[in-house]
This record gives structure tokens, sequence and C-alpha cells, in this order.
């Protein structure tokens, strides 16, 4: 028997999903938006009605505490964003954030009283769908925003962060009161939609997140010549598609090669001029590599440079330049807590899988700050970021009570 | 020593280039507009001075006749195209038309008195740049017209052929009355700029053309589906770039492989949505094969093919669609007339090089009414249908004397 409650987790999805800015397609709440304020009221008054003592700190980060024994020990942690992509589902952020309020309900109605404090949070513009620099709330937290940002990054419509924050209520000369102390946080747990096939392909229940992947995204310009596809022998081109398509393959084989999850992927290419009987002068696409580890990313990006090196060498009057448009280091995931929630979840039925998290999060950023770990709920056919996004609601329980036991037991008595 | 004239030759190119309806970029002659009626004159003209008798046939073919001692017997052909595309050079099209008019004006001085007939053609609407389809003239003296193409087909102002004709001064309800008569042209001879780097690079002076290639051009559509490309593992996509960059790596391999000059290009590729960090869901990429037989051209899609079935039957989701957009047999030249020019160019201290035509010219179409043979000259860089299309002069009155000794061997007494 589960602890949590299906029923409720289903009322808060369908509840923040109202407040959306786009009717009837998807999910579209922007942050520091009337929509965003809106939800913001409805998850106070959850955590509220959870006996929670709430605040919202200098970014707008929700904080619904629970007072522990000892107030000053280093506090369990739990939440993710509630900001979305436009037009994007109802899940991706949500569901972490529901996760802890279900999670202060049960502990609530248990009476549990935790050794340590434990707060459950609801991050802003995890997805920098408004402003254009995402993980905002979690680089907050960590002392990771940028010089500037707030002043500078502006929407759509040329508000600044600055000013949509006075807007909402909030003074943005003090968002740097948003940051928390070293030691302060002992621990950062996220339940997140998994945004990939591998659960629902393979069965499982959940995921036991193993690292969020090491990320290089690469943007390359192959340069040549313009012949006549016909008039010009194979040997005398500069064939600046071909280089890029030797690239992509000898990536990918590579990548294939390694395994640890690491994958390549070329989702963008443009050839120029473009035409079916021009050799291609100009060829630009982005190669985006990810892996558990960092080395094996830099092992497939040295085979596509080896690639594009050797077409230089053999076709006289070909060039290329990369340059790194993205880099983030893989942030393991505790071994401890990963067993504690591997345990708590056999204890309650529930399967699970050790696996990567092949894009970012807001864990991600609280790494920085304090051991971190990630539970991933099935996401149907991978898709994310889209009206189609779902994950059921039973599914989505097994996630959130496995959240719950593992704050349970992380707060509790040792 | 040479017989023919580069002086004439220089300014007959100029004369020409002057009728451009752009001015000071390249040359911008369409079919039957004010600069093409232009250049006719001057081609007539050119044409009556050098003892010819003059025509224009039913769809605006200039022709210059020679009489031969005998009428009846098969003419000796040899011109090309006076049409330009938009904002092209000077000397593609025309370096063949005035190859004849020099040939005639030598004969013309020498007193030659042919024992057939030899006809010196210009030919409009080559190149397709006003009408959308080329080749016309020969074409029309082929019986190859379309139906209704004269009727229906338009130019950027919405102007028929038809009506162009007619402002032009022809009556487009003959048109057909263009067709020649099975064996009454005996041999086509075209001179042509290469439009490749060959003659460039091995430093030779003319090249004598093998064959214009065979040649399938392809529009590739590859199915897949978008998935993310951080979250999803490599054996669970169905990337239609990767499909598309192995299937474009393996072609290209085989066509290496096979040699005769045999050559593939990929041009033009585009990538749906076009995002570095989502799998592409569709690959739109055309395939340009070009070879010496039909067979190496259907061989190196054969392998394309496969490369695609094989990504199709690996990766579940992902389909795809082959559609020919564009086939044409190869047109082999005349053994015994390359032979002539070989030992004429060779008795001239010229050097030459057999070499495929990578592309179409008039000589391809009028291979299907009498035996052809070309005669390429050096493209300084490769380069043409671009404003600095370029050939010397000299390398210029090098091909055309081998063109003008080529007639008057073939016309000569036997």
């Amino acid at each position: 028997m589960l602890k949590t409650n299906v029923e409720r987790i289903q009322k808060d999805i369908e509840s923040l999903a109202q407040f959306s800015c786009v009717e009837g397609i998807g999910c579209t709440r922007f942050t520091y938006t009337k929509e965003f304020a809106q939800a913001r009221d409805y998850i106070v008054s959850e955590m509220k009605a959870a006996g929670l003592q709430v605040r919202e700190d200098a970014v707008g980060i929700i904080i619904g505490r629970m007072e522990g024994k000892n107030p000053d020990a280093p506090v369990v942690m739990t939440g993710s964003h509630f900001d979305t992509v436009k037009t994007g589902g109802r899940f991706d952020g949500p569901a972490g954030v529901i996760a802890g309020l279900e999670t202060a309900r049960v502990l609530h109605e248990e009476g549990f009283v935790p050794e340590c404090p434990i707060e459950f949070v609801a991050l802003p513009e995890e997805e920098g769908a408004r402003f254009g620099s995402g993980l905002f709330g979690s680089r907050a937290m960590c002392g990771q925003l940028k010089p500037g940002e707030i002043e500078n990054n502006k929407d759509w419509d040329g508000v600044t962060v600055a000013e949509a924050m006075k807007g909402y209520g909030l003074d943005p000369s003090k968002a740097a009161e948003a940051q928390r102390k070293p030691g302060e946080i002992g621990t950062f747990l996220e339940l997140h939609i998994e945004q990939g096939p591998l659960l629902e392909k393979t069965k499982t229940d959940i995921g036991i997140v193993d690292a969020i992947v090491g990320l290089r995204v690469f943007d390359i310009h192959v340069y040549g010549r313009s012949d006549h596809a016909g008039n010009t022998p194979m040997n005398m081109r500069a064939d600046t598609m071909l280089a890029a398509a030797k690239a992509v393959t000898a990536g990918t084989e590579k990548a294939l090669e390694i395994g640890e999850g690491t994958v390549v992927t070329c989702g963008r290419l443009e050839t120029v001029p473009g035409a079916f009987n021009i050799v291609a002068k100009e060829t630009f696409f982005q190669i985006d590599c990810r892996s558990k580890s960092i080395e094996n990313v830099d092992a497939v990006m040295a085979v596509i440079t080896e690639s594009l090196q050797k077409s230089a060498e053999e076709n006289p009057g070909l060039s290329f330049t990369m340059e790194e448009k993205v880099s983030a280091m893989p942030v393991p995931m505790k071994a401890e807590i990963q067993a504690v929630m591997e345990e708590e979840a056999a204890d309650a039925g529930i399967s699970t899988v050790r696996m990567l998290s092949g894009a970012g999060h807001d864990a991600m950023i609280m790494g920085s700050l304090c051991p971190v770990a990630m539970v991933f709920v099935p996401s149907k056919d991978g898709r994310s970021h889209v009206p189609e996004e779902w994950t059921d609601y039973e599914d989505l329980q097994k996630g959130i009570e496995v959240i719950y036991r593992t704050v349970k037991r992380l707060a509790g008595e040792k």
C-alpha cells in the first residue's frame, strides 16, 4: 500500500495546468506572469494546508519549511520548477513540485517531526523560456547568477528580468539574497519526468538517476568550394557536405563503441548554396554530445575533429572551424541516497532502473551546493515540451512515493 | 601556325558580351529578348561576311550554310547556343557559336568547297534560364519539344514561349518545322567551355569528350522521430540525419571505388526541426550521380538505397522515399571523330586529353539524330555560370582550331 494519494496528485497536476496563458494547447506558464502568480498562490495554499511555514525568497522561490528538532541541521530539500516552455505539457517541472506537496501532506498527516528541517521548494525560470537563461532559481540559490543578467536579460516584449520581478512583487536589487549558505542545505532531491523512452520501453516504474550527463555542443562550419556536380572529378573537390556526413557518421560509430549512455546528435545541418547540382561550398552543422563522463564526450569529439582534419588534408581548399557553444561537466548523484531510494522502492513494490539524465535539471546546479539525487517517472512515448507530454498518475505516484520515503529516511532518526 | 585568328575570336566574344540586359555584371542574355535579337543580328552579319547562306528557322535557330558539291549529302553541322544564364559569363554557349563563325571565315578565305554542306548554327534557350526548359533549340531540331511547352511555359513575367516568339518575329504555330529529317545531318560538332577544373589542373590545351555522362537525380525524404538529444539512447532513435549521413558517405565510397569518372553529390540537405538538441524527425536531401555508364550510376544509387534500408531496419519508426527527378542516359561521342580531332590537334601542336562531360549540352540531344563529338576548352578555376567565367583567348583559339580542322576533314574529299 502506498502512503501517497493519487487523487490529490491528479488534482495538483490539473489545478496547476489551468494556469496557462495559452488556452487549450498544453500549458504555457512563463516566469513572473499572471499565470505564474496564480500557480504560486495555489502552491502556497497547499503548503500552508500541509502545515508548512511558507516564504517566498528574493527571486520568487517558494519555500515551504517543516521545522526540524535541530533547526540548524543541514536541510533536506526537495522540489522542482513550476515554469514551463511555450505550449509545453503539464508535468515538466510541476511533477517535482507536487512530489514535495504530497510528501509534505503525508508527513503532516503522520505527525512526523523530522530531525533536521525539510524544505519543499518550487523554483522559477528553469526552462529559460521567458528570459533565455534557464536554471535561474537554482542558480540563484547557488550564487551562480551572472553579473547583469537580471538587469539585461529581456523577454520578447523587451521586459527585463528586473522589471518583471517588480511587477511580480519582488525587489530585484535583493536577488543575491536568494543564495543559500554553504552547509545550510544537506541534500537536494528532485523528481522529474524522464523526457525519454527508456522507462516505458523497459516497462520499469521509475528511474534512479546515476548522473546528469556531461555535455558539449559545437557549432561546426566547413568551408570549401562550389563546384559543378557533373564536371568536377571527386578528387578535385572541396565538398563540405561530404566532410560533414563523414564526420557525423564517424562520431556516431565512436559513441556506439564507447557505450555508457554516450549519445551524439546532429540535429541541424545546412548547406550553401543548397542546390542539387552544385557541390556545397559551405556546410554548417551542430554536434551535441553527452555522456556519463566528459572523457567520453571528448573522445567522440576527437573522432569528429580527426574526420574533418582528414577531409581537409585530402581536399585542398577545405577547412573548418569548431566553436564550443555549451559545455557542462557531468554531475554524479549521491550513491548513498540512490541506495536509500532503491531500498524504499523495493520495499514499496516499485521497480527501478539506474539511468542517466541526458538533460540538465535544477539538481544539476544544486550539485554545486550539496549532494543531490533524482527520481525519473515515465514519459509516454518519451515526449516532453509538447502539449502531448504525459505521465500516468499512477506512475507519477510511484515516483512521489519514493521521494516521500526517501525524505522521511533522510530527515528521520538515524 | 594556327589558321584561325585570335583577334577575331576575341572581338566576337567581346561583341556578343555587350548584348546583355544586366549592365556591368557578367552577361545576361535571355532567349527572344531585345539583347538576344542584337546578338542574332551580329551573328547573321558575321555569317554573311563569311559567305554563308543564312536563314533563321522556325524556333530562331540561326543557320549559316556553306553549300557542298553534293547538296543532298548529310550535313556537317557545328555550333552551340547563344543564350546565357542570369548574370552568367561570356563564354558558355557563345564560345561554340564563335567556333563556327571563325571556322566559316577561314574556310571562306581559303576558298574551300566542301563535298557535303556545312551548317554553322547558333541555338536558343539551351540554359532554360527564361522558360525553365532547356536544350530547347536542339530539342526542336530533334523533334523533342514537349506537347504544350510552347503554349504553356512562361517566364517570370508570365510571358509564354509562344508570345515571346511572336515578339521576336517568329510564328510559334510553325515551331515543329524546325525538326530536321533523319539522315539530313551527318555529324554534329560542338565546342564548349569545360565548366570544370581538369584541363587547367592537368595543363592540357583542350579536352576531347568521350561521352556526356548518364545522370540521375533523386529527392530523398527520410522520416523518423523528434527525440530529445540527451534523453534518447542511440538504439532507441529514428535519427533521419544520421541515416542521411551514412547514405551519403556510403554512396561516395562506392563512386570512388567504381571510378570511370563517376561522381556523386549531395549539394542540398535540410533537417526538421533543425535544432541542435532535437533528433531530426525529417531529413530531406538530394543526390546527383553521374557516370560514363548508367550502370555505374545505378550501382551508386543501389548502395545509397541499401544504406537507407539498413537504417530503416535497424531503427523502428524510420522510413524513406526516393523520387527520381532527373534521368538521362549517357551519350557516347563518335570514336572516329574523336580520332580525327586528336590527329588534327597533334598536327597543330595542341595537347589533348580524353574526358567526360559531366553536364548536358546541345550535343547530347543531337546525339539522337546523328553522330556527335565535342571539344572542351579550359575554364579558369573551373568556374562557369558566373560573371568570372573565363577562358583565355589563346586557349579558346586552340579549341576552335581543332573544330576548324575537323570540319574541313569531315566535309572534305575522302
